[in-house]
């Protein structure tokens, strides 16, 4: 490494408080861009943007993502515990400045997708709303959530109930080409990313070196 | 969205395993690539390869990433509940390959910087060893672990106490541009992927559209 900076735990503290903020948010890497879709118990739709979807499981499927504390309203959290039900819609690169906007702290009466602009489309399983730009999308029934003593943040964990997805990017072996769906990544707070593949590789083994998958992952 | 496929919740059990966990993998979006360093309680070293480090908080600054069942030997998690801590190292383009082989099972004697061909690089605050070849690397503190009954995976939450970055990714507003230090995304199981910026957005507000961040975001 040439030219270092370096921070100990107590410099963190010195840090101006946006600084820290986003020198902590880039040190993961890459995250995820999803809007989490819930509607309240009257059916009003929320929409909001969500860097912490994570994998947690294939059997059963499971994901789980990141609320902020309570120290600010937080709609997806309070929808998602009315109906039990939320949606995550990735997001693309016709559509991530819309999906940005959905962060700002809009009032509880108002819909995300009318004041960005984006349409609602209809989930076959729940009454939470699917993005319709949205090109690999999924339904979520609430399993558990949890308050982490640490720093107050909740997290959220869901079952995936239902699932659609542009057919042409789902590989032969089941791999979704998300890059093809224009799926874009987020890294720091605000900093939006296209891909470029690199390679698929071959699932590791101790004996042999590391290889592309090659044609194993072609499309049918 | 045009020619969709979907899949409800009993489809999903219905499919061979890896297509199951191929396409299931693929829903969060790209997701973090990063190399978790660890040292048994002789000081051993150990890496391996996880996708799933997201951010929780930057006051206490905070990680979490998620563990398999114990279905499988963990040496990762072994040793950083023996010795309270672990490092996290970014993967960039120069060496993702070499990451992605530290996946696979050596037995518990075997260091992966060995097998792969990786350098050791002293972390000065933690016995855990540093990536001699990653440009964004930090030293966390073990806080918490705690086993998700839902599927047996375990959480475990750091406290970053010291990081060190190349200096000149770091921007004037504390982002760090880890697009120029090469840090590569992970798409399903095994898909690495170099980025493109868009851009960086202005927070969001209410009262006016989404704009670019502009000159805020430069380099001093």
């Amino acid at each position: 490494m040439q030219k270092t900076r370096h921070w100990h735990r107590a410099d963190f503290d010195q840090l101006e408080k946006l600084y820290r903020v986003n020198l902590l948010n880039s040190l993961s890497g890459f995250k995820s861009a999803n809007l989490i879709g819930t509607a309240d118990a009257s059916g009003h739709p929320n929409l909001a943007m969500f860097s912490s979807v994570v994998h947690l499981g294939a059997n059963p499927p499971l994901i789980a993502f990141i609320n902020r504390p309570d120290s600010v309203e937080r709609h997806t959290l309070e929808n998602l515990l009315a109906t039990g039900w939320f949606t995550v819609n990735q997001v693309n690169d016709d559509m991530w400045q819309k999906a940005h906007q959905t962060s700002a702290r809009y009032p509880r009466e108002v819909s995300e997708f009318d004041a960005t602009g984006l349409g609602v489309a209809t989930c076959p399983v729940c009454p939470a709303p699917f993005v319709a730009e949205s090109r690999l999308r999924f339904a979520c029934r609430l399993v558990e959530h949890q308050t982490l003593q640490v720093n107050g943040t909740v997290m959220v964990i869901g079952e995936i109930e239902y699932l659609e997805v542009e057919g042409e990017a789902v590989r032969n072996d089941g791999y979704i080409d998300i890059e093809r769906l224009g799926t874009v990544a987020v890294s720091g707070l605000d900093s939006y990313h296209r891909t470029r593949r690199l390679d698929r590789l071959q699932y590791a083994k101790p004996d042999r070196p590391v290889r592309p998958l090659g044609s194993a992952g072609d499309r049918d």
